[in-house]
């Protein structure tokens, strides 16, 4: 038994003071697990647009100071009571949302929105007691999405943890997305369909990676930034479409519309357009991005009428605790590949530099190091 | 071989000289089959909105004069050129939309939206050569959705001929509505689950029945009439509710939402009400009630993203000639109820009292006999 179990340990986190300033390394107390709870050594953690929008809190609930970070991977250094299911030196990739087992979610077959567990980006702090693990001489630093990566060490729930295979290389496996999920597990393309893709980045180029995975014969590139198209080609991207023009182009394109298309952007134009683009009969259009506040979605109700379908998803549907160990599977077959989506690798001491890329548009994902 | 083959028929039929107006029984001519047509002896008709609607002709385009009527049961009389699946005295149902079986759609297993003989309600002419099989006096009498079974005569496209059991009573299997299907094809309820069915007219009972089958637990009806209520407990349905309350309402009623909902009214708000008030995570809404020119479904992106689902459907996506027998089948096997539907019985000569009792609500399906 590691001789930490139980005590706090000290140790480097990446610390957001205020919203938008750049993030302190800092030396923070981690408190020993509670309940349910399991204290993880982050060993690579990866930087998603995620944390960028709430570190720049536009119009979100403040919560600072806090600890981002949420894709990432690391090893079980100790557990809280009543966790049975992983031990220490457990390999485990803590996820945003999570899995209680329990609830009418869990217990649905169609459904990963735990009830207990669904992801709450205003909370900071743990269910247990109401409380962070964090603190630096006795004051709270909150947590982010319940996971907290930015961070050498993490308390998580346990419902957020999938345990994955332990000759799994962490570095790679820390970046799965809700992409990929939303074409395999979503919208199906059939082999030999057309899938568009509206929105290159990591989640856009996830989402091509699934339609490459499933067959689809030509997979259609959206995006405002043309600069996308040459990297998305990477992902298996054979066309792109620039979307002033796009409703009608694809359509021509495609004799009639895509098979399926997948909404990456949160734009609620380009939501509109995604269904609006998908064939009469049998077309299906999957939400992924994430809208604003006082967006719409409209339609004239013909288009559904018309044999169309619109739904949308989460985590791409994906059970964090049931279906995650099986995508980091995948990545050990080579059916997935990981690799191409990592642009940047720096160390903890350099994660600033990780958000300039991502703000520079520069990044898909960076890895951060923690041992570097 | 009838010795009618060939040859130009004599028959009664009831025509729609002017919008609004009550039918005149006339002796009109019915010319013979041409190519990939078919010649049909009509037994039994049935009077559905769709007729009420075009005939009253509240901003659709005018085709008069013109001969409605499109549920009905017959019997092959004659066959045309290239026609090779069907012979005289073959029981038939003629179906308002079609199967050519030839196109990107017929070739779809997902879409019954054939592009040859898909519901056009416009056109008042046979496709072959633009022109309609009836006259009086050599002045044409226009067809409508390809049907026109309010004649003891009519001639049909082939495709859109569903071929049946010759030992199903025509009387009752006449009457088969898109209801029926956009639940069990579409909507897909498991068993014990929730439904509500939003409109409780002939479709929307039809989509009840369908619940029932699928052994629904919970079936909820909504309906701006009361007095539907008491007819729609005969069609499986549990429970009511008035749409001046129903989304949180039913989302009380239910734990948090239906886990299907199937829209039968044509409202736009009782569409959007229909999606919003499945449950999140795995809930399903179907539209089957056709909107006016100008309405638009207006909902937040959210809804969608929290994993609902929202999709329509045409006919409830049978594809009359290769599903349609299947479902006089369920009928045969007395999986599907259908007498409860028929609540009038009047003879072709008393045609414009069926109109009457659907005016005044009181119908739900009037069947009309040719022969009385």
């Amino acid at each position: 038994m590691s001789s930490t179990v139980g005590k706090v340990i000290r140790c480097k986190a990446a610390v957001a003071w205020e919203a938008g300033k750049p993030l302190v390394i800092e030396q923070v107390e981690v408190a020993p697990p509670q309940a349910m709870e399991v204290r993880v050594k982050i060993l690579i953690t990866a930087l998603c647009h995620t944390d960028v929008y709430f570190w720049e809190t536009k119009g979100q609930t403040p919560v600072f100071p806090r600890i981002f970070g949420h894709e990432a991977a690391g090893i079980v250094e100790s557990i809280g009571e009543g966790v049975t299911e992983l031990k220490p030196g457990d390999h485990v990739l803590p996820i945003f949302t999570g899995e209680c087992k329990e609830c009418q979610h869990c217990k649905s077959e169609e459904s990963n929105m735990c009830d207990l567990l669904r992801i709450n980006t205003d909370r900071g702090v743990m269910l247990n007691d109401g409380k962070s693990r964090f603190s630096i001489n006795g004051k709270p630093i909150y947590h982010f999405l319940g996971t907290s990566t930015f961070s050498e060490y993490t308390v998580v729930h346990v419902g957020c943890l999938a345990k994955i295979n332990p000759a799994a290389p962490l570095d790679k496996v820390c970046i799965l997305s809700c992409g990929l999920g939303a074409t395999l597990n979503v919208a199906k393309p059939q082999k030999g369909s057309s899938v568009a893709i509206f929105g290159l980045g990591a989640v856009g180029l996830a989402a091509a990676e699934g339609a490459r995975i499933a067959g689809a014969s030509r997979i259609i590139g959206v995006d405002l930034n043309p600069s996308r198209f040459q990297q998305a080609k990477n992902f298996g991207v054979t066309e792109f479409v620039n979307p002033k023009d796009y409703d009608k182009v694809l359509i021509e394109m495609t004799g009639g519309g895509v098979d399926r298309s997948v909404e990456c952007s949160g734009s609620f134009r380009a939501m509109i357009s995604a269904f609006e683009c998908v064939h009469d009969g049998w077309g299906v259009a999957v939400l992924v991005g994430v809208p604003n506040k006082d967006d719409a979605f409209k339609t004239h109700p013909m288009n559904f009428l018309n044999e169309r379908t619109l739904k949308g998803t989460f985590f791409g549907n994906y059970k964090p605790r049931t279906d995650i160990p099986n995508v980091v599977e995948m990545y050990m077959r080579k059916e997935l590949e990981l690799e191409k989506f990592i642009t940047h690798d720096v160390s903890l001491s350099e994660i600033n530099k990780s958000f300039d890329y991502m703000l520079q548009g520069e990044s898909l994902r960076g890895i951060i190091r923690m041992d570097a």
